[in-house]
């Protein structure tokens, strides 16, 4: 990747989370990027933590002139029980390291009316790459007609496409913590890239490249290193594997690189309830069918069906050892 | 594939429908294959016409020795408007040709209780081919519980596994036809075999293959040759495609020869509600999940997924030119 034009201006929605962490200190670290601002949501810990931990990784990279915007504690219908995934992350989202609270605080705008002024302020040129369950996003939608046109591209990561997921057979983790949110989204209209787990599960950071940030002196590489643990015993137990899903920092790349992944488009929608509640299901236009159905209609959608692995694993340690 | 051994005891589960058509008639010319009866179903007609038709069959291939017991009239529910695809099989089943009503009529016994009394007469020794809704099969289940340990096996066309359906995105016509039945059927504890569209999509007879049966002075081959204008003309506007999917002719002859597909095993539920009701999950185990959830501790089946085509087209078109 090359930083010869204007870096990208880039909104995180984030709930960080492990390799949320890891993602935005990517982002930070790469010059095709401009970050300019975060907006915080639960899914790896409560939304109220998710703002501390954005606060406090941007203490921790020197860049508290980037602001952090609160966003909802609560999805898009209001009555959804929260599913909390602190046993990925550990209880702080942040590997259980104790961390000392953030010295700075969150702006006075909500996550959806920041996403609603940048895209208006910027209009075409601001990308945001979703990080956690989409409820900020379809708030966004909601409260600013002009959103969908006014914002460059929303590239998400989320949704299981023809694989099982990973909260339960049917279901991938951000799609899951608000169904209704992400179909809002899917279906807006506005220009949408998602990468699931059926691409990000493809690129593992090893016991081997983890062995490589603890033995670099990067800031990074060894806050990192430290809060790593957590998520690679969690790998371990669930799939049996010695190396760690990076699904943030994929997303955050491929968001400034499209030539990272390959795409199909087609329409997608989520089930909302029903045993397969959280499902993300792709109409790729093949068949024509006679009778009008629930994806008839509708706008279509980028879905990354591969991924450069090697490359992007590349691009994630490149990035985080230079520091 | 050799008749060295007992032949099988088989009931087909049927619909008829053109292709159901064929595979009544492949499996009658299969000297592996003993057919002890058909049973009914709606799906591509109402079961009354599904009866008719049954009955027809059969006289056309003389075989009127053979049972066909008539099936429900209703799913499983009793309260879900019935999907009838005479826009793929014509108004009739039969590719719109008019034929002459059977003389035969059905025996007394409603299907269920013809597949309950068969697998208790011949305990793991009938297989029942399913080629419609599983509304019967269903019902078989509730009307015994012995019926899952006397069945030898259920093999079923059904389902569109991690492929767009083919009512709709989401679903596949015989699950869409009864999904409350479906879940009943695929968590029964049963031993089954799923062949779903994306490997019956995969079993195509082509214009070429049509001409050959034209050409030849088989009885079954000229029959076919008639009825399939209907369907070709489906496939060619849905699809966009100048041949047709053998859906249940394959499955008919993976029930005597498993060799012909590869499986995965592992536990199917059927979402019977929302937007993607009908559609069907495979849960591969891969991942070991923290929570339960609705996939926990029920019994695995087989799925198919690949098909050896041309040798099944070959069997298809071996049997049906010997006549």
């Amino acid at each position: 990747m090359a930083a010869d034009t204007e870096p990208k201006k880039i909104i995180i929605d984030t709930d960080p989370g492990i390799d949320d962490a890891m993602a935005i200190f990517v982002a930070l670290q790469s010059p095709e990027i401009e970050v300019i601002g975060l907006t915080t949501i639960y899914g790896n810990v409560y939304t109220t933590l998710a703002t501390r931990n954005a606060l406090h990784l941007l203490e921790v990279a020197g860049r508290t002139d980037i602001p952090v915007a609160e966003g909802t504690h609560l999805t898009l219908t209001k009555g959804t029980k929260l599913r909390i995934a602190d046993f990925v992350h550990g209880a702080d989202g942040l590997g259980n390291q104790n961390f000392p609270p953030p010295k700075g605080k969150p702006i006075e705008e909500s996550a959806a009316s920041f996403l609603v002024r940048q895209a208006k302020l910027n209009p075409g040129k601001v990308t945001v790459v979703a990080l956690g369950p989409l409820t900020n996003i379809a708030l966004a939608i909601e409260l600013d007609p002009e959103f969908v046109k006014n914002i460059g591209q929303i590239v998400i990561l989320g949704g299981a496409f023809a694989v099982n997921g990973n909260v339960n057979p049917a279901a991938e983790a951000n799609i899951f913590g608000d169904p209704d949110a992400a179909d809002v989204v899917f279906t807006s209209g506005a220009d949408i890239l998602a990468l699931g787990i059926n691409v990000t599960h493809q690129v593992i950071l090893t016991s081997s490249d983890r062995e490589i940030l603890a033995s670099s002196n990067g800031k990074f590489a060894q806050y990192l290193h430290k809060i790593l643990d957590v998520y690679f015993s969690y790998h371990q137990e669930s799939y049996n594997t010695k190396g760690v899903y990076l699904h943030d920092p994929t997303v955050v790349l491929a968001a400034v690189d499209p030539s990272l992944v390959t795409c199909i488009e087609g329409i997608v929608r989520v089930q909302t309830s029903g045993i397969t509640r959280g499902l993300t299901l792709l109409y790729n236009k093949q068949k024509r069918f006679g009778e009008i159905h629930e994806w008839s209609n509708k706008p279509t959608v980028k879905v990354a069906v591969t991924v450069d692995a090697p490359r992007v694993m590349k691009l994630v340690m490149d990035r985080l050892l230079d520091s």
